[in-house]
């Protein structure tokens, strides 16, 4: 039992069960330790994977031997493999395209037993710095509508590998919840004239009961619809459509900030599985996104399974209210 | 690698891995057991659940008491709480209602071992029955828009009891993915003066290659941009947009061809978690869902892990072809 909430990014309601409000024991968290083996993310192992197409290096170390901070390298198992050209198809009522894109790996540091929580700042600020080069590099080919950045960490979130790394999709579509937001923005800002980020930046900063950390430039809180109990969002404070017009001085106090949630999320709930997404507009967008949309970040702890009735219906029910969520958080000794 | 596929029931692109092209052997599946203790579900333990409100029993056992073949309770852990009257609220950006609705359980036969691909057809169609009667008598509250019927079968798939049941909610929103299936089969049907799925239907009885099973009112196949491994669509024949217009002649086809489908997924996928739910349109819709909706079932086996990837983004990597677990369903003895 408990109330249904708008999420005003997505239209999507949410059933927030604010009787059973569990906190971190009332679930029961997957270890993400994976399986050993040679890791190919490890400093000398860098003929395990294909050639580097990115590296933090001193300029007397050669591509692909050790001496490296960060290091991108293709998906040895690319989800898309990239075709030289994109080709649409019909088949009666189907519709299909080529499987046209890149698929990149972001190896975020030499430590294999470094996660990206326990790096320090100034390494968090290297890779968010690697973010922003590749995805500008890869949405100069014009085939692509979007660079998708995300990380799944733990075996119950997806990872199939250890070392602590992110991934990089480039896309010939905009995937759909973007798309959902998109439009949602468009609506707020059709209606309102501001952007719906802004307002609820604006909002959870005042309100501060979902709030868990804060800094110059960013805001991280559990949004008041959240579809996952834990669900923390990081929103710039300054209106930017998209990711790569972040600034140095914003990457600094970005990196501070997704530091200390994945601490606080590490600290509080045990070292869950999780992942996390940067939202950013498409490339060569229409324009008009650069008013209504507001680049941002989604961090998921995978703390429940997701049943049939979620994921059939797009109608979730979190048994965790967000300003439960938030106060374990807030309150983490980190 | 593969191809990117488009799905016309909801405008969502899915990458299919037709390189990879796992088999039943390329999952982990895990074991739906649930744990043991006295069973609510089961005959003789009737005061275990709240009073019944819909059971197939003679009419000289009195209720909550044995003697039933299929029994409707109310959840004892709903996920919303029918409270008098709807409320909805604003607070700034944000939106929320009251958590108004019904949340019922029909325990689908009295043998705890004998999940529904194991009961004969006669209780099949009997539990079809008592789906078609809860939602016409939940539809007939002016609240609700929306009545869900769903199962998730094991512990995977988001069931907390091994005994065999299905769950209902009635809602007073429609759920995110009708919404958009109805959107969508409004574009089709402005453009093409046809229901979407009367096409699909078609083509997939022509095209065979994804087919799973087919009868006189229904056809089964795993869908052309399938999110997930193994997924299969049961869609009737007979253009009709809410699935309490079902006939008697209709419900002993779906009978049969739910447990078939069912049966075939036990044998090919050696008993997997899974969840199904049946798309209808919303109570009391404009009218024009008529013409253009038409009701059918989602099937889910539970196989992969859904990473941050899919989950954030809305967009699905699927490593099995549609094409290729159809023909393990098709194979599969049973």
């Amino acid at each position: 039992m408990g109330d249904i909430r708008l999420d005003p990014m997505t239209a999507r309601w949410v059933i927030i069960s604010t009787e059973k409000d569990f906190g971190p024991e009332g679930y029961d968290i997957e270890s993400p330790v994976l399986e050993g083996g040679t890791c190919p993310f490890c400093p000398g192992s860098e003929k395990l994977t294909p050639p580097e197409v990115d590296a933090d290096r001193p300029s007397n170390t050669a591509a692909d031997t050790p001496g490296w901070e960060t290091r991108t390298v293709p998906n040895k198992y690319p989800a898309l493999k990239n075709e030289p050209e994109l080709k649409r198809t019909g088949m009666g009522v189907y519709d299909m395209m080529n499987g046209v894109g890149e698929h990149e790996v972001i190896v975020e540091g030499i430590e294999h037993d470094k996660q990206l929580a326990d790096l320090d700042v100034e390494q968090v600020r290297k890779v968010i710095n690697v973010y922003k080069r590749r995805s500008l590099e890869l949405g100069r080919d014009e085939r692509f509508k979007y660079v998708l950045i995300f990380k799944n960490y733990g075996l119950a979130a997806g990872a199939s590998l250890e070392h602590s790394h992110t991934q990089l999709i480039s896309l010939p579509i905009v995937p759909r919840r973007v798309t959902e937001e998109l439009e949602c923005a468009h609506r707020y800002f059709d209606y309102k004239e501001r952007c719906v980020f802004c307002d609820i930046v604006k909002q959870e900063n005042e309100y501060r009961h979902r709030e868990v950390s804060e800094n110059e430039h960013f805001v991280a809180f559990c949004p008041f619809a959240s579809r996952s109990p834990f669900e923390i969002s990081i929103v710039p404070r300054v209106h930017k459509a998209h990711f790569t017009d972040i600034t140095e001085e914003e990457i600094d106090s970005f990196a501070h900030i997704l530091k200390e949630v994945l601490m606080r999320m590490k600290v509080a709930l045990k070292d869950p599985p999780y992942n996390f997404i940067i939202h950013t507009t498409p490339l060569n967008g229409n324009g008009d996104e650069s008013e209504c949309y507001h680049w941002h970040v989604e961090v998921m702890p995978k703390l429940n399974k997701i049943a049939g009735f979620e994921w059939g219906s797009g109608f979730y029910i979190n048994p965790t209210s967000p300003e439960t969520a938030s106060k374990y958080l807030r309150e983490a000794k980190i």
